[in-house]
């Protein structure tokens, strides 16, 4: 399961509320993150976080992503799904084809080439996709202090990337549950239950 | 143009030696390696050659080593040739396709397609494969103590490495000229001073 979604959408306090959650139904529950999650894939998210905002072009950038996601798929997320694990990931694919493709002017076909052909990368089960403007985004990340060389980007950007989760939404309705994030953080963990329980066969919360 | 060859093969010597010649020919010469030659490909580069030799599986290593080959083609390599420079790279595809390829375990089929169609990489004029027997190799590199990842890889992994070069150059006989780097630093860089010429219609050294 993936979250998704803008600066300041909340997804670090949602992926623990639905953790919790669900640890409390007796589920093994792996939280993790992209790009990062493993040692290797850790080292790699340095290179892509620090710097300035035109450090990498969009095709250098995809290829460090993907090469982050390979390991952190095959040392971690495979492992702990053979196991029975649920594997709750904060960013994932959708981010790859968001901020790389629609929002990085790459061609959305060339990265799902990529996912598909060349890493045979596994598709989420369901993906919580946390949307809000992005002047209400940017205003709390401003606030928490959590800056970066995305967040550097501008306003325009910013824009761009929320259109393109919200296309890929339209697209894939049947895996991608869009969340209102705006709403308070309680409202908005009781949401993601919801669409967890309807589409993952829990009974309600 | 590119130079390629297992350890201990003489690769760093040998550029030097055509870029002298060259430059007295008044070619401008940009000597270069892989992975590497920019600032972030280098900063990739560490990534690939510290720690133990089982750090990074096949598909994490070829995406980590095509994103710093996409930096340094877009912000060394196509500018170089755009202005006329004659670019030497120390390593280039051919080291993908016989490392993580033929001795790595990847399928030769996904490099290639990594290469041709989500990276559109450009193909070298020439390809130099300094080839020499794997004891002498690593014996040189014992002796000049330059030790590394690769080389922990053990003498199987490198007689692959070789057999793989030797079976790219069969292929690819037009691009690929296997100089003998067995023999004495000056008959191999007149043995390459002859491929160059012959090649890339330069008089005759």
């Amino acid at each position: 399961m993936t979250f998704e979604g803008g600066e300041g959408a909340g997804k670090t306090t949602q992926i623990g509320r639905l953790a919790d959650w669900l640890a409390g139904r007796g589920i093994e529950v792996v939280r993790t993150r992209e790009p990062g999650g493993t040692e290797g894939a850790e080292a790699v998210r340095a290179l892509l976080v620090e710097g300035e905002a035109g450090r990498w072009q969009p095709l250098a950038e995809l290829l460090l992503v993907a090469a982050a996601r390979a390991d952190h798929l095959s040392r971690l997320i495979e492992p702990a799904l053979a196991r029975g694990a649920w594997v709750l990931c904060d960013r994932y694919a959708d981010s790859t084809r968001v901020y790389q493709g629609g929002a990085g002017g790459l061609e959305p076909a060339l990265i799902d080439r990529l996912h598909e052909e060349i890493m045979q990368a596994r598709v989420p089960d369901l993906t919580l996709l946390l949307d809000l403007p992005v002047a209400t985004g940017l205003a709390r990340r401003h606030a928490d202090g959590n800056g970066g060389r995305f967040e550097a980007k501008g306003a325009a950007f910013h824009e761009a990337v929320r259109r393109a989760y919200l296309e890929l939404a339209s697209a894939e309705p049947a895996r991608i549950a869009v969340i209102d994030a705006a709403a308070d953080a309680d409202a908005v963990a009781g949401a993601v239950r919801c669409a967890v329980a309807d589409r993952l066969g829990l009974a309600a919360p």
